[in-house]
């Protein structure tokens, strides 16, 4: 396999916690990894291979102009090496947007798709596996036609990723019935349920509409939504899991007493700490660019690092990206 | 004041908790509670007052035709009853589509309201207070000019229910800046800020944009979106903190010490049980109605009734739809 470029520059811990992830990758998944960055800014690189990139698109530059303007970004010398053949795939915890806007321009889309996603896996610590959610972010205005292909996209996904043989999809709505929803919720109903054969390329089931409620249970393996929608509904968890857990540990250290009692607890609730902890579910995927694009939450440790290089690793044996086209050009 | 009028045949628990509910209202609050329904299904009544209705709009009726075709149904009657200043305010745990119908049927909107929008109080168990986010529900699409009379609503809400003198009100985003969001949000953003006198008017301050991940906390006071998103976010809030309280009662009841350390911490919990319990939160608010219309879930037990006639109660003293009206009117 060609190394998996991973972005030394990107993300709240870069470089020294990428770094430590990359390494830990190599050793522990036995996968070539390859580090994206300015060698003056590295620091020890711990006999990793090297791509050199003199720029760095910070998280809080414009993506599609920095995208543009820092041609030597690490993110672009990291799309442009899988392009070129150079790696298999990127991973970075840097600026999202930039991430997409770079895969995109230097990668180019899969043959047909529309628009990109990012599918986000959403953990369901009672369920178990975890329900695959796109459009997480990528697109805050969507077509209808987009979402079939976000769903298309989303069932080859669950298949790889999570072993589903035959993943059930939904559409992320405010009811279940099909009168349910905004106008393009409506308007992909009737696509996925007209258009059986979109899905059924993709070996799946479209089951109608589910709700906010519904994420974290085993209710669809797909949720598919636009990409505000989505964004919004990833961060609503992210926060009220965030505050959920904060009261509690206000609550486990209130007295001597609860002190004690959290002693005995707390080594129970590391499975389902570990289920909620981002750095444990390798990242996001963005589907449709012509490449493994792997996006790292902002503030990813190594072990977050150690997952996305597997997670890409994964993609690019079972060859993801030619799932997806064979999927979407249905 | 006139009787609060409380739909006994709506919900899952009607109509023996909803009664019972009245009940303890009338007599913990000392406010006068009207029970409205078919009094050949209501069993007793408990010598509360009682506004016949021969019909029943029930869980899983169309909202739209019920509202028209059931003209004798209990929410029928009920806003009929505030209409015709025989009752104060209704509190239904019934249809909530059809809630909304009739109070916008036969109640009318304020003068200059172009669409009501649900009001609903997200519980901040670690800042305290409550942040209220509006659309909930009402309207699947919007025009930005609707978000900004949201705004003005949401705030005089805010003000009344939790005395926050000086609300600041914000847009649900997919990022602070303003650039970020659907052309929705982005459109609204640029009159929120422009038309300063919209919210000042108000006596708020517009903030400009949150994340799903701030309506658990004190970042706004009030979060304005269509009522698509802030179905979306409240059901995925629901469920995620249902499926978390769920997976930590398994680890409390997994081994012999677990559950004698949890029955130590959970009288510690009760207070953090309490805040997410939605039975405390005195229900949503239809606002923008020419009357006084409570939304309460539909699993509603007796104290969520009492809670419901009780914000119900203030907001019909403190005049809160006259407040409303003076609001929308700059």
């Amino acid at each position: 396999m060609l190394p998996i470029a991973v972005d030394a520059m990107g993300g709240d811990t870069a470089p020294g916690e990428i770094i430590a992830g990359a390494k830990r990758a190599a050793e522990e998944l036995g996968v070539p990894v390859a580090l994206v960055g300015d060698p003056a800014r590295m620091g020890d690189t711990l006999g990793l291979e090297v791509i050199a990139a003199s720029q760095v698109i910070e998280m809080d530059d414009d993506p599609a102009s920095s995208v543009r303007q820092k041609k030597d970004a690490s993110l672009n010398v990291a799309a442009r090496a899988v392009r070129d053949g150079r790696a298999s795939a990127i991973v970075s915890a840097g600026n999202t947007g930039a991430t997409m806007g770079a895969a995109l321009l230097r990668m180019g889309r899969i043959g047909g798709v529309a628009r990109p996603a990012i599918a986000t896996p959403i953990p369901r610590p009672l369920a178990g596996g975890a329900t695959t959610l796109l459009d997480a972010g990528a697109n805050a205005e969507c077509q209808a036609a987009w979402l079939v292909q976000f769903a298309q996209m989303g069932a080859v996904f669950a298949r790889h990723r999570y072993g589903v043989e035959r993943p059930t999809v939904a559409l992320l709505s405010i009811g279940e019935e099909k009168s349910k929803g905004n106008e393009l919720v409506k308007d992909a109903y009737g696509l996925l349920s007209a258009d059986d054969g979109a899905l059924a390329a993709a070996g799946a089931t479209f089951i109608g509409n589910v709700e906010g409620r519904d994420l974290m249970t085993d209710a669809a393996d797909v949720v598919v939504c636009d990409g505000f929608t989505g964004n919004v509904a990833l961060k609503t968890l992210e926060g009220g899991m965030k505050t959920l857990v904060s009261a509690l540990f206000e609550v486990f250290g209130a007295t001597e007493g609860t002190k004690a009692a959290s002693e005995v607890l707390v080594p129970h609730l590391l499975p389902l700490y570990g289920a909620l902890d981002p750095n444990n579910t390798g990242g996001a995927l963005l589907l449709g660019v012509d490449g493994v694009c792997i996006i790292s939450h902002g503030s990813s440790n190594a072990t977050a690092i150690v997952n996305a290089v597997k997670v890409a690793a994964e993609a690019v044996e079972a060859d993801l990206v030619g799932a997806l086209r064979t999927a979407v050009a249905k």
